[in-house]
């Protein structure tokens, strides 16, 4: 397996994809829709739609029965959707107010302040209606793809996630509990639900394979928001393609101030591990997902 | 029928409904969820799940079939949260910057931006959740809901509608084709959705029933926005419960701006009736409906 052929693979098929399943920017409002697909076309690392994209395969490569496998480029693209709306919203001024996202300028900067809340709300309304869209055919699948995400961006995961980061920003003494909830949910919540997603879509209905597909993304999750506050402590602007140093600066909690650098990359290893060990009993070529977390965990950006 | 107690028996299920269908303002992150809530029970009309529950009511009443009707309730929760996640957002300072509403100060004055930004956001993913969820044994049902509202919501509808009358605050030139357009997008979108779910709580299937519920929510969200405009030309805010003769001191273009109060108030009347014409040849006894629709046009607020 060319691990970076595969991923350079999945991650053309998910901007393809992107092209294909959003409105067109010269829709009406065309201002709105230039806004979400600017966005969306900045690239990134594509984590979330490349596990959705992968772990359909891994359980389509495998599945006994010869109907032919769903199509999981739609889940992928809503993913993608999902996480680039709580991006926009994240960088607003009343919020964290950043200005360089991906290298870029922040939705904000490039359009203005309305158009960037309108084309955040206008991803996360379409995650769903393409997931409504995408999967007309198989209104069972749709619904499980439906509720796994709403579950996932809800007020109780994603969104309770930046919550708490931001009530813990006003304070420079939050605790390693206060912590661990804010990157179960702001960051791993989207990371289980990508695996959960590729594995209905592969055919997987709700039982002990799934959990164990949930377990993994929990600890990939946690394991790529450690790396991220080591990164924020250790990384240039230039080479993250957003502000580095943020985190120091406003004396926010992170692992790093908590643990140090060194607890922290240890955890970070542990926790990749723990994210391999989930997924060594799936069935097929675990070799693409093996190598992502181990990509994920060495990452400089 | 007696319009007044039947209009009070929907909006007290609704208000039940909202404190059975969010979660409680106690669950973590409180903050978050008590803003969600502050907003949803801060009253208004209930248009739209009102137009749920008796829509559902009115083809449940006629069906041959003996099954156990569907509870029209999740669904009118979801497209109360839908509505209200847009009024919060439309209040924030980079829109409409509106420190009231219903009477009560906005969420992003009650709290702070960034809580009413993800109570917004929150609020619209939790309509998808409870869709999801409050359907989850009728997966055909929640899959068909869920399409309906995401078109209804989505960048070409809703958020489209917000998008271009931000864009004609700008200018005080709009044309009547424009405004149309904001019309039948921010308002009456969401309001043929909530007839549309009526119908398919109610057991109905895409066709002519559905085609005829869409018509209606057409001509009573164009005429419910214009009574809307005119409202803000010649009520008090103690009345509106919002801040009233807005539109006039932005120099906005509206209906009443563009064909003057007569022929705005003869246009809402004509709507009306058309919305009522739309709905006649629909089982059952439609007195409630038709009520409905005539109060609207008489509101004085």
């Amino acid at each position: 397996m060319d691990f970076a052929a595969e991923l350079k693979r999945h991650v053309a098929r998910l901007e393809q994809g992107l092209d294909l399943h959003l409105p067109a920017a010269t829709t009406r409002p065309a201002r709105l829709h230039t806004a979400m697909r600017y966005t969306l076309a900045a690239g990134g690392k594509r984590l979330r739609p490349v596990l959705v994209l992968a772990t359909a395969e891994l359980f389509q490569s495998v599945a006994a029965n010869a109907r032919e496998p769903t199509d999981p480029l739609p889940a992928a693209v809503a993913i993608e959707c999902l996480h680039t709306y709580s991006l926009i919203h994240d960088d607003l001024p009343c919020m964290d107010n950043d200005d360089l996202r991906r290298g870029r300028p922040t939705a904000h900067k490039q359009f203005d302040e309305p158009t960037a809340l309108l084309a955040g709300d206008a991803l996360l309304t379409h995650a769903f209606a393409l997931l409504a869209e995408g999967y007309a055919g198989q209104p069972t699948l749709a619904h499980a793809l439906i509720r796994e995400l709403a579950d996932a961006a809800g007020s109780r995961r994603l969104i309770g996630g930046q919550m708490e980061d931001l009530l813990a920003e006003k304070k420079s003494d939050a605790t390693a509990e206060e912590l661990e909830f804010i990157h179960l949910n702001k960051t791993a919540a989207m990371i289980e639900a990508a695996l959960v997603m590729g594995g209905l879509l592969g055919g997987e209905r709700p039982g002990p394979t799934l959990a164990l597909l949930r377990r993994a993304g929990r600890h990939l999750g946690l394991a790529f928001q450690i790396i991220d506050d080591i990164l924020d402590a250790t990384a240039d602007t230039a080479t993250l393609g957003k502000t580095a140093g943020k985190d120091a600066k406003a004396d926010k909690t992170t692992f790093v101030k908590l643990h140090g650098l060194e607890a922290s990359r240890r955890f970070a290893a542990e926790l990749s591990a723990a994210a391999r060990s989930a997924l060594v009993t799936l069935p097929g070529d675990k070799s693409f997902l093996f190598a992502l977390i181990t990509a994920m965990a060495a990452r400089s950006s």
